[in-house]
């Protein structure tokens, strides 16, 4: 069962996607009601994309897809934790296994 | 020296915090550039409270402050990953260690 979640403005919550093998954090996408549905339904992470204003299915053309172990929501219900199994080279664009690949050095 | 980031139409950027020492993800929140920048001074998070409007360091009336061990940010400049010592009994104001309690079950 979907639990009641807030969804921002936009009708979006943010998804945090994390790797249920080794517990790295692989990106955050948003979802809206229907992607929600649409991950739970599949099994695989469905998101909207904001700058194309669009659904699309993660690894979709890459092949790079994710299934879904288990989703979990915030104490604020208005956030999402996404475990997952990532097929393929990783879940960035760039080629890294993660989006998150560069830090912020201290100044 | 930080990066350019892509803050949201409100001057806010998610924060993914995550535990470095078995990284859970322990919470989501928001920061603006200054919030950014106290994290950084101060070496502890500080966030932007959406709901009060203020700047808030995490843990300042718990104790359960979070020393930043290293500063991620994602491809896209949107979104901020946070490895951080969780101290005190935890992240969550209901005495979980992480906001992300509860799962989402399958229908």
């Amino acid at each position: 069962m979907i639990p009641e979640l807030k969804y921002d403005d936009k009708g979006l919550i943010p998804a945090i996607i994390q790797d249920v093998t080794n517990n790295d954090v692989l990106m955050l996408a948003y979802m809206d009601e229907k992607a929600l549905e649409m991950t739970i339904k599949t099994g695989f992470t469905h998101f909207w994309s904001r700058s194309r204003q669009k659904y699309w299915k993660k690894g979709e053309t890459s092949g790079n897809v994710q299934k879904v172990k288990e989703i979990f929501y915030d104490c604020d219900e208005d956030t999402l934790l996404i475990k997952v199994i990532q097929k393929g080279q990783g879940a960035c664009h760039t080629g890294n296994r993660t989006c998150f690949y560069r830090t912020i050095t201290k100044t």
